[in-house]
């Protein structure tokens, strides 16, 4: 994509209310836009990674079965009456609005009651199960305060995904199947090395539930991380009963900031009871069916890969996640030679398979090009300027590194 | 994908209250599921289908120079009392809610609004117009009533591009590449012979706005078409003026009921105005940015393909929306060598880049999974029975016409 033609700018400036580190470089890269506090749009840079990542998750869910679906924001209260979760007293952060009858409805904060209704319809038998079912939808979260940026917003996509089993083993299994497919994923969006396996407070079902915290100092969370074992417990079941059970002694542990970046649950039977999903088993005995639920926030990943992944400069995007593989930067010229190279450039690395953000802009200075690319974070700078052109050369930079290095015009793709 | 693992199944009844044909085929055929009236949830096989919507749309959005995002549901007071529609006496279809500090909010039901002021935040000079910016984005509408399935929803997937121009000549132009990229639209799913460009009211910017509409009785519009000129009139500006103006006689027209499938709005400064989305041209002076919208509903679009492609057995989507290309069928039979077969050519199939929804559950019978197959609408069926086995051949049925044909099984790919 031409720059020039991108609606968005770099700013200078990210709102004053805005605190965080990572809605700061993202406003200020024109990767997202902030609305009101935890609300943000996301704008072409940002949906650019954010397709990403989903691209990303969506492979690791259908590699472990899950079918997608996309379920509704508005809800009925008597869904969640079913489970009790439709009182403010017990869920704080419900937002509820009407129809126009009067009726109260909600907006989903998460979706285990309407999922676990949906399924039963459709599960009657052994042979309806296990079943794993996943989407990418809008939650609303009506938190009280919201000053993390899009780490903690009001309203954000996530990926949830709900797995029904016949039976504590199946489930697991895929229990499992599942947490495997999440290392996966923080390997590939570049988190792997400094996310944890994290045991945290389970439910009447599950004595833990495990979630992946990555550190940094921003974080929500206080974790007790194992360097050997990778793996880490949360403060919430930091007790003695709990380090003896995992084979862990206090001296072993270091105390650590952490963000929650995904989280796996055993619910056993908490929505099946109340919504009577359940099945005939093989010997035509009805049973309750077992589920688990699987979330990962697709835009607080986005917001802690920005924490972690930056510099006093800007954004430093891992490969996988970049909105684009290459920045070409041509350095305006009066000698026309220069721009008739950086279009072709543009056109050979597409054609090569690369995505090209071309900052073609000819208005703007060498040196609000370089820092403007360096706010935005693309892993791979390619410049093109006079002072390469008899020479037949450009300039590649490594965002990360700062590292540049002159190569031949035939040796750039 | 195999249909055993599908969690969805066919159901006999759609649920009572559903009145309309569109929702009852897509439930009974498991594409949706109905949460609330005008409320439905997304699942495997509807998604399939929104998904190529969605890719068609975005194609054509991305042929005329359109940049995407996704702004967001949550909406500030403050935002939408500059341009007068905040209030429930101007908008009567508002969802509204608040943030725990008692600060009022709604759920957008368009984006005219926000996005002005997005663009507020980036556009100064004439350099950096004009731009167009769309999404694939969820709108909320407090209908007092929602019967028509998902054609009228309360919660629902819009397509809708804003642009924004230096001046009316240019805005024209681009008037003009958004119709046509909406026929090219219509056209790609199917809907092109019976959709037509239709004169609507305007606003206090332009005489007329358009709309595409799609002849179905089951239409909530009624229009007047002239079947040569490829046009028709809505009934709102059905007079004589509009008549002489467009040069077309009543003699001519024929009446019809119609849904309103698609709309383009020439916006003129009744958002850039209230904004002050102003730049400055070329000569130094600030100018009003003219402002266009063009509108899609994803939702909307399948529900009217399922009203119009359907007979008594079911759905016939056409090959571009189908949710695979194929449905293999495979008859069960105590002969391991049909499994076998159906499993080869399932393979084959996907080898050859088609989706396929093979039908290989054991415990349905024939009769079931035929009719099955004809309620989801796949176009093309190919049966695996016992019957071809020992002749080496497959039977190949076309879902529209019911008409079948034996093949050789090296032939079928």
């Amino acid at each position: 994509m031409k720059q020039s033609q991108l609606f968005t700018k770099t700013r200078k400036e990210a709102p004053k209310d805005e605190t965080s580190k990572n809605a700061q470089l993202l406003i200020r890269g024109g990767f997202i836009h902030k609305e009101m506090a935890g609300v943000y749009s996301i704008l072409p840079l940002g949906l650019r990674v954010m397709e990403r990542i989903t691209a990303i998750v969506r492979e690791e869910m259908n590699a472990i079965e899950g079918q997608e679906v996309t379920l509704t924001a508005l809800q009925e209260k008597a869904v969640w009456e079913k489970s009790g979760r439709w009182s403010d007293d017990v869920v704080d952060n419900w937002f509820k609005t009407e129809l126009k009858n009067g009726s109260e409805v909600g907006l989903a904060f998460t979706h285990e009651e309407p999922l676990t209704g949906i399924l039963k319809e459709y599960v009657s038998s052994y042979r309806d199960l296990p079943r794993y079912v996943y989407q990418f939808q809008t939650k609303f979260r009506n938190e009280l305060r919201s000053k993390s940026g899009i780490m903690r917003g009001r309203e954000f996509i996530m990926k949830d995904l709900y797995s029904f089993s016949k039976n504590i083993a199946e489930h697991e299994i895929y229990y499992e199947r599942a947490k495997q497919a999440y290392i996966h994923i923080f390997n590939r969006v570049g988190l792997g090395d400094i996310t944890y396996l994290t045991f945290a407070s389970g439910g009447s079902f599950s004595k833990y539930s495990h979630e992946f915290q990555t550190l940094t100092d921003v974080g929500e969370d206080t974790i007790y991380i194992h360097e050997g074992k990778k793996l880490a417990i949360n403060e919430e079941v930091y007790t003695d009963d709990v380090l003896e059970n995992l084979g862990v002694t206090k001296d072993e542990l270091v105390q650590k900031k952490s963000v929650e970046v995904g989280n796996i649950f055993s619910l056993g039977t908490q929505f099946s009871e109340p919504f009577e999903l359940t099945y005939t088993d093989e010997a035509g005995i009805q049973q309750p069916v077992i589920m688990g639920s699987y979330g990962i926030g697709i835009g607080r990943l986005m917001g802690t890969v920005v924490e972690i992944l930056s510099d006093d400069k800007g954004i430093i995007w891992p490969e996988a996640l970049a909105p684009f593989d290459v920045h070409l930067i041509e350095i305006p010229s009066k000698n026309d030679a220069v721009h008739a190279k950086a279009e072709r450039l543009y056109v050979e690395l597409q054609k090569a398979g690369k995505s090209v953000l071309f900052d073609d802009r000819i208005e703007a200075r060498a040196g609000e090009k370089f820092a403007d690319a360096d706010l935005i974070g693309i892993p791979i700078h390619i410049i093109v300027s006079e002072r390469g052109l008899a020479d037949g050369v450009v300039e590649i930079k490594t965002r990360k590194t700062g590292e540049s290095k002159t190569v031949q015009d035939n040796e750039v793709v």
